[in-house]
């Protein structure tokens, strides 16, 4: 999948959109951790790897733009290996293969929902994470936050989700 | 709406960007269709057409990047007419929509969300179902899919839901 | 952060991306509007100001795009300053950066999620007034409107929720 001529101009596009999204599971007992950054807070994510969901729904939308494997394919959440790895891996291995396919990144912009604990004090340190693992500078790179007004598992404390959107540019 | 001059390059930009969502109920006793594949479940979609989300998610988005009717206009849940309907006919109509306003597919990224069945087995026929029916290259769409962690209706099996972005670039 | 060079390719791309998610609770004895119309429901937005989910999450997609603070940080909900207010002030300050910023809207793909109450007959009007905002015809600007099939807070008529995208393209 990854032989594309470079030179074809419709399998190989100007620019190419991806959409990611996440959702883990909060529970007690767990660390919080969001663009890489352990987040203080009553509870955290129940996952097979450290659970960012904001680095899985990059890392899935980077992917998702190029057309390849999805995290769940690439990194399997039933494989030992991964088991509590730190998800900056997962987004090396997705710019490794952007690279590889001749693209770069043109801009994103990621909303995370949580009802709590309040993001942004963390807004700006998360955000120069990302755009570090997206090889980017900071100022292309967006990160939002929202509550879910106290209504489902998202408002309800009990899982955190995060969108995005990314426009990637041929190198 | 559809008489734009297509050599105006505001009104008939060289890119427009779609938004898709869709999501049904889950219920013993029905078909459970994903891009045109019957999958094996002990549920299905309940809908007016064969419920399939992930091609009422794409119609949606080729439709909304060209600022057409969307699919509930076009193809009304109560009109007998559209009962049972195999959901290949309003990827045709948004399709040959998108030919007739001077657009094609430059890439699509679908997000599937459910808790079960297990999609990995299927992703690659549904996909290149979705390719030929977008009249693309599959190397230029993608499916991914995901669980609700077990929380809402989407993480306990009583409804399925997708996300999809698409790109259009003018002929 | 607003200071970049407009002629920095990298920094100033040709085109930029934005993502949009809101969601209000719904209540008896709110007013509910959308897309800044007042719309005759049984409830309405819980909200600091007027709860506007579809000028909010377009708001908020257009700053993140130019990857500027969002809604939140730039107009935040406890200050007494905003309580009430129309969002077509939110809007418009966005819009003000967009420019400043050397860009305009190419086309944005809005779909709102709420069981009820049915928007369609209110589609159009609400589309004018968007393009309005947005400085752009409206035959690039679209909204779309979905069910949540009866299930969670949004198909129960407890919340209303809105996604969007948008493309900015250099002026």
């Amino acid at each position: 999948m990854r032989e594309i001529d470079p030179s074809d101009p419709i399998l190989s596009p100007p620019l190419r959109i991806g959409h990611g999204f996440d959702l883990h599971r909060l529970e007690p007992g767990h660390k919080l951790i969001i663009g890489g950054l352990d987040i203080p807070h009553d509870r955290g994510c129940v996952a097979h790897s450290d659970g960012d969901v904001l680095l899985h729904c990059v890392t899935d939308a980077v992917l998702g733009a190029l057309c390849l494997e999805d995290i769940g394919q690439l990194f399997p959440d039933n494989d030992p290996k991964w088991k509590g790895q730190a998800s900056d891996l997962f987004m090396n291995e997705a710019m490794r293969l952007c690279d590889e396919m001749g693209y770069r990144v043109s801009n994103l912009d990621a909303t995370i929902i949580a009802q709590r604990p309040k993001l942004s004090p963390h807004k700006e340190t998360i955000r120069d994470n990302v755009a570090k693992l997206l090889k980017v500078d900071r100022r292309l790179v967006n990160i939002k936050a929202k509550t879910h007004e106290k209504v489902d598992s998202l408002g309800e404390n009990r899982s955190i989700g995060c969108h995005c959107v990314v426009l990637l540019v041929k190198k």
